[in-house]
């Protein structure tokens, strides 16, 4: 067998396994019965899409009187469908890790680094025949109990549809997609208009 | 055929593809004719391990005048092999990025968040049979072109022989290896004497 005759067969024999075992691909949104999201406990197997320190945005600190990194992860599939489609496909799911800094430790003389201080993360999930917009909002705690979508009335969804660069994800502070964003057209409406509006301003 | 049976035979399939490229496995270190080593340019689909700010090992900042994270990333079978054993395989290959930071941009109001601004990468690389001690380190700029062994002389080698936590690298500054190297018993004796004494000085 050829190598490309070798890797389709071991590609066409993955997905059968994967439509044997009756779960959702790996990456994708599962539900309990309740209709609450199960917390994707392998996301750091994810890839990262960035981390941020301390973002706000409100004049608010994000988590006053201590250092908090936000680091942000998608399944490898979403990935790749979104470097070369510049938006997300369905059933994708965003992580947002909440985690702790400190500078003090180990060697270390300046800066900030990431503890083993986990405080919760948040999802931002793609399922368009599920929720009102085709997407909805999770936090899940530390202990990673399955969680209910979180209500439309909350500012969270209004925000990123208003400020978020592509598809309402905030593609813009993610420096390896924002690239492909430009490129394919997919930035929206009203995440250029406010970026024209921000260069004119300077 | 039974699911485990078809994942089985797919993964024997994968890894005969492998062998008949003739190519080291995805992860794996690559050197040219010259003996440098090839910039692993896939290394943002690897496994994250943590993003650090403006950490300094030393009194000087890293990069005076302007916000730099590190993203630290390794290969995905490099990361199970770890979490199994508390230590990394020989082959293993890891990337620090820098990138730039700021807190100005879109409707941020506070903290950091990393922009396009790349400004090159490290590697550490395990190879048992090529570098003295084990380990070598490269700096890739920013185009990302094959880079020679930096000399065993400089100061990278001996500060992570001495101050790294497990297996020369900086364990203690990833959250999710940290705890596994400590119950697997891989911390390094001269990290355990410098963890007791900065514990006594509290």
């Amino acid at each position: 067998m050829k190598p490309l005759l070798v890797l389709t067969t071991a590609a066409v024999l993955l997905a059968r396994a994967t439509a044997m075992t009756g779960v959702a691909p790996p990456g994708e949104p599962q539900y309990d019965a309740a209709g609450r999201m199960v917390f994707p406990a392998d996301y750091r197997d994810w890839v990262f899409l960035s981390a941020g320190l301390n973002m706000s945005y409100t004049a608010d600190p994000a988590m006053a009187g201590q250092d908090m990194f936000g680091n942000t992860f998608v399944p490898a599939a979403a990935y790749a469908a979104f470097k070369k489609t510049g938006t997300w496909p369905d059933k994708t799911v965003i992580v947002l890790e909440n985690r702790g800094g400190t500078g003090k430790g180990s060697i270390n003389k300046r800066g900030l680094f990431q503890t083993g201080d986990y405080m919760g993360a948040e999802a931002h999930v793609k399922d368009t025949a599920r929720f009102k917009g085709g997407w909805g909002f999770f936090a899940f705690g530390a202990a990673g109990a399955p969680a209910s979508e979180i209500p439309h009335s909350v500012a969270c969804y209004g925000c990123h549809e208003q400020h978020a660069a592509a598809d309402t994800t905030f593609v813009q502070f993610y420096p390896t997609l924002f690239p492909i964003a430009k490129q394919r057209g997919t930035l929206s409406q009203s995440y250029l208009a406010e970026a024209a509006a921000e260069a004119a301003r300077k």
